[in-house]
C-alpha cells in the first residue's frame, strides 16, 4: 500500500501534461527508431562491404524504420519525423504554426542522438574500415553513412529537382493511405503501408541523391558528423549540397498536397452549399484544409 | 470569416462534379505513381550498374508502384491502371464502354508523365551511363528502363502467348482477393495483397518478356521514348514487338475471368430459380457479370 | 431482357452443384497457381543464370504462390495444394475420406498443368540455356525447374528425415496461424501469413532437399519431365528419391498435428465433464480431432 | 460412441491443467520455431556459400521465426521466446516471479532441441563443408551458425553496449506495436510487425555482434555446440564472449521499458486524482507498471 501510493505520487510527478512537450518526446522518440534503423542499415552495408547489407536492406532499414517510428509516436503526435510534413501541416492548417518548434526541436534531437548512437554502436567497425580516417569522398569515404550526398553526376538544380518530386510522391502516398474517403489502408495497417511506401521510393528514386526526403532526417546527421570528426567537408561536398535536402522537401510536402487535391481530394469532398455560413458550412471549410497528413489513428 | 467564404468558393469552383472527369484524373495519378515506382526501379538497377537496384528490386518497385496506385485512386475509379483490365471490365459489364476513353486517356496520359518525370529525374545518370547515347540495343541500352523488349531468344508468338497467360494469371488473382464468396483479402489489404501478386508474377514470369500486362503500363513510355531520342527503333526493335504488350493483356484478361468463373465462380453463387424475372433473378444476373475486377473498396 | 434469360439459363448449365467436383476445381486451380509462381521463379533463377532470380526470388515465389492459391480456393476447398495436408485432415476426422480423390486429382492436375505451362512459357529461354539438352545433372541440368532433387552431398535416410520434419514444421505452422483459442492470425490476413511461413521454410530448411513439403508439389512435375524429354532418370537420380517427397510430407503432416496438440491444443480446449454423453460432449470430442487445418475463412 | 468416451477420457488425461506448465511447454514450442527458422537460415547462408541464402535471408529467417513462434504461443504465454523479455515482464511485475523458472526452461528446452534439429537437417552439408571439423574459428568456422560471436574488430565493452541498445530497441518496439493508447498494429498482425521489427534490428545492428539480443536464442545453442563436437572454444572464443548475450539483453529490456515510459507512455495515462486510494487508484498504478510487453492477443 504504501509503496503503491509512492508510485502513485511518481508517476503524478513524472507524468508530463504539456501537450507541446508530450508531443516533441514523442517526435523524439519515433525519428530515434527512424534514424537508428536507416543510418544503421546504411553502417552496415558500407562497413560490412556488402556482405552484411545492400541498397535493398538500406531501403527496407528505412522502410521498417519509419514503420517502428510511426507505431511509438503516431497516437502521440501523428508521428511526423519530418520537418517538411511538419511545416506542411501547419500550412495547410493541420497543425497550429505554434506547436512547429516543439516538433522540429524533438526531431532533430532524436536524430542527432540516433547519430551519435550509430556512431558509438559501429565505431570499432568505422575505424577498422578505413584505418581510423573519417573522409566525406573517396574509396573509404564514411560520411554517407549519417547524411547523404548525390552522386558525382548529378548536377545541383536537378537533385533539388529530384528530392522536391520524391518528396511530393512521398506526401502523396501519406495522404492516400489515410484518405478515409478514397481506398485507405486498414487502420493498424497503415505504419506497415508508409513504411512500405518510403522502400519503394528508396529502391525507385533512391541512388541519385539518397532520397533524405526530410530534413530532420539529413541535417542533424550532417551536423554530428561536422563535429564527430569527418569536419565541414560535410557542408562543402557536393557543392554545398546540404541545404537542399532542407528545403527541397519543404517545398516538395506542399505541392504533394496540392498535386492529391487536384487529382483526387477537391473533387471527393461531401458536397455543401456555399455561402451558407452555418457550422457545416465551417466543417466543409475545415476539410479543404485539413487533409490528413498524419500518422494519428 | 471572408477567407472562409472564399476558401468555399474556390472548392466549389475547383471541384469537379462530372464522374468520369473525376474517374480519368484519378487513372492519371494512380498509372503515375506506378510507372514512377517501376520505371524508377528499373532505371536504379540498370543505371546503377546492379549496385543500386536488382530484378528483385525491379520487382518490388513494381509491386509497391501498384499499391500505391490502388490507395491513390481505389475509392474513385477502382484503380485499374490498365486498359487491358478496363477493358475486361467492359466486357463483362463491370464498367459502360463509355467510360473506356476517359479510363485509357487518364492511365495513358499518368504513364507518359512519369516517363517524362523518370527521365527528367535520371538525366544526369543517363548522361553518365552511355556518355549521351539513348540506344535500343547494345550494352549501354536504356530504352528497357521505359518499355518492355523481349529476351533475344523469345520468338515473337511466344511472347504473346507468355504476356497472354501472365495477364490471366494477374487477372485471377485480382478476382480472387477481392472475393467475398471465397477467401478475400482483408479489407484495406488488398493494396498490399495485390502489389505482392504483381511483384509474384514479376519473380516467376518477368524474365523472358519484361512482363508488361499492361498496355498502359508499355505503351505511353514506348512513345516517350522514341519523342525523347531514342528513335522510331522502339517500334521495330524486337520484331516489332510493341504492340504485343498491348494487345495480349486485352485478351489475357478476358479469359482470367472466363477461368476464374469455370473453376470458381459460376460453382459458387447464390442458387436462384430461373426464369423467376423478379428482382432477386435480375441480381443473380448481374452477379454473372459484375465479378470484382476492380480495386473499389 | 431476352439475353438475361439466357445468360441465366447459361449460368445454371455451367454451375456444378457437386461439392465435390466444385472442391476438386478449387485445388486444381489453387495448385496450379502455387506452382506456376513456383516453378517460374526456379526457371527464372536457373535460365537466367541468377541475373533473374535468386534463392530468395524463388522462397519468395512458392510464398507468394502459396498466398495466391489461398485467396483462389480457401473459401472452396480450403486451398490444400497439398495432398499430405489433404490426407492428414483425413486422419485426424476433419475431411471425410470420400473427398481425398477429388481433392488429390485436383491438385495433381493443377501441378501438372502448371509444370506444362512453365515448359511453354520458358521453352525458348530453355533451348537457348542447354542448347536443347534437357538433362537431370550436370552444369546445365533443368530438371531441377520442375520437381526436387536432394544435394549432391545428402543421404537419402537423412533427406527423407529433412522432409519430414519440413512438413511437420509447416503443419505446426498452420495450425498455430488459424488456431482462434492462440494467437491466430487476424482473419483475411493469413494466406499472406501462410506464403511468408513456406518462404521462410525455404530460406532455413530450403537447401538440402530443396523443400517439396508436398507430394502435390513434386510427383506431378517429375511425371512431367519424364515425358517431355528428360526421361526416366527423373525418377532414378538422388538414388530413386522421387518416392521420397510423396511419403515423408504425409507423414511428417501426422506427426506436426501431434506435436502441436501436445504442446499447445490438448491443453487449451474448453473444459468439460468426461463421459457426460450429451452434445457438449461430442462437441469437446469434435474439438479433439478437428484442429483446423484448412484455410477456410 | 465407445470410441469417443476413450477419446474424451484420453483428451483428460492428455490435457494438462498446471498453467505453468502449459506456459513452459508453449514458450518451448515457439523459441523452438524462432531457433528452427533462425539458425536454420544461418546454417543455409554460411553452407551453401551464400548461394541459398545471405545477410539479409538470415535477417529474414529469424524475422518469420519470431512471427511463427508468436502465432504458436501468443494466446497461452504471451510468446516471450526470450530470457531477457521474461526477465523484464518480472521485474514491472507483468509476470509472477514464480513464473520465471517455467518460462526460461521452456525457452532453453526449445532452443537446444532446435539447434540439435538443425545439427540433425544439416549434417550432411557440415560434413560435406568442412570435411568434418567442427570450427569456431577460420575460414569454415561454423559454430556461427548456432550461437553468436563478435566480428574480430569489435572490443568486449563496446560488444556489451551494442546488445544492450538492441535490446532496449527491441522492447520499444514490441511496447509500442502493443500499445493501444499510442499507435498499436492492428490486433492479428502484431505477429508480422513484430517479425519485420526484428528483420530490422538484424538489417541496421547485426553485423557487429550478431545481435543475440536474448539469453534464449544464444546460450542453449552455444551449450549444444560445446557437446556436438565444437569444445569448449565456443566459450572461450571472442574473448570469452559468451555471457555478453545473456547479461546484456536482460540489462537492456529494462532500459527500454524505462525509455518507452518517459518519452511516450508516463504521459498517455489516463488522468487520475492521487492518493485516493480506490479502486480506480489502485487500477492506475497497475498500468504504471504493466506497460504490455507480451504477445498475447
Amino acid at each position: 500500500m504504501p509503496e503503491t501510493n509512492m508510485l502513485e505520487k511518481l508517476t503524478h510527478k513524472l507524468a508530463i501534461k504539456n501537450e507541446m512537450i508530450r508531443e516533441g518526446l514523442a517526435e523524439a522518440l519515433s525519428t530515434f527508431l527512424l534514424m537508428l534503423f536507416g543510418n544503421g542499415s546504411v553502417a552496415q552495408a558500407v562497413l560490412g562491404r556488402q556482405n552484411f547489407g545492400t541498397f535493398l536492406s538500406i531501403n527496407l532499414g528505412y522502410g521498417f524504420g519509419v514503420m517502428m517510428g510511426i507505431h511509438a509516436a503516431g497516437g502521440i503526435s501523428g508521428a511526423h519525423m519530418n520537418a517538411a510534413i511538419t511545416s506542411a501541416n501547419c500550412v495547410v492548417g493541420n497543425l497550429p504554426w505554434r506547436k512547429l518548434p516543439a516538433y522540429v526541436i524533438g526531431q532533430f534531437l532524436g536524430s542527432f542522438i540516433a547519430s551519435a548512437t550509430v556512431f558509438l554502436m559501429y565505431y570499432d567497425a568505422l575505424m577498422d574500415y578505413a584505418g581510423g580516417n573519417l573522409t566525406v569522398t573517396g574509396p573509404t569515404a564514411t560520411a554517407g553513412i549519417f547524411a547523404t550526398y548525390p552522386a558525382p553526376y548529378m548536377s545541383l538544380w536537378r537533385g533539388f529537382l529530384h528530392e522536391f518530386i520524391s518528396t511530393a510522391v512521398l506526401v502523396i502516398g501519406i495522404l492516400a493511405i489515410h484518405d478515409k474517403r478514397n481506398a485507405a489502408a486498414l487502420p493498424g495497417t497503415n505504419a506497415l503501408t508508409i513504411g512500405l511506401l518510403v522502400a519503394g521510393i528508396g529502391m525507385s528514386m533512391g541512388m541519385n541523391t539518397g532520397y533524405a526526403i526530410n530534413p530532420s532526417r539529413d541535417l542533424p546527421p550532417r551536423i554530428f558528423t561536422a563535429l564527430a570528426g569527418w569536419g565541414l567537408e560535410v557542408f562543402t561536398a557536393g557543392n554545398c549540397w546540404w541545404w537542399v535536402p532542407v528545403v527541397a522537401p519543404i517545398l516538395g510536402s506542399v505541392v504533394g498536397i496540392f498535386i492529391y487535391n487536384i487529382f483526387i481530394d477537391f473533387h471527393n469532398r461531401p458536397l455543401m452549399e456555399p455561402d451558407s455560413g452555418n457550422e457545416k458550412g465551417k466543417q466543409n471549410v475545415e476539410l479543404v484544409v485539413s487533409t490528413e497528413l498524419q500518422n494519428r489513428m
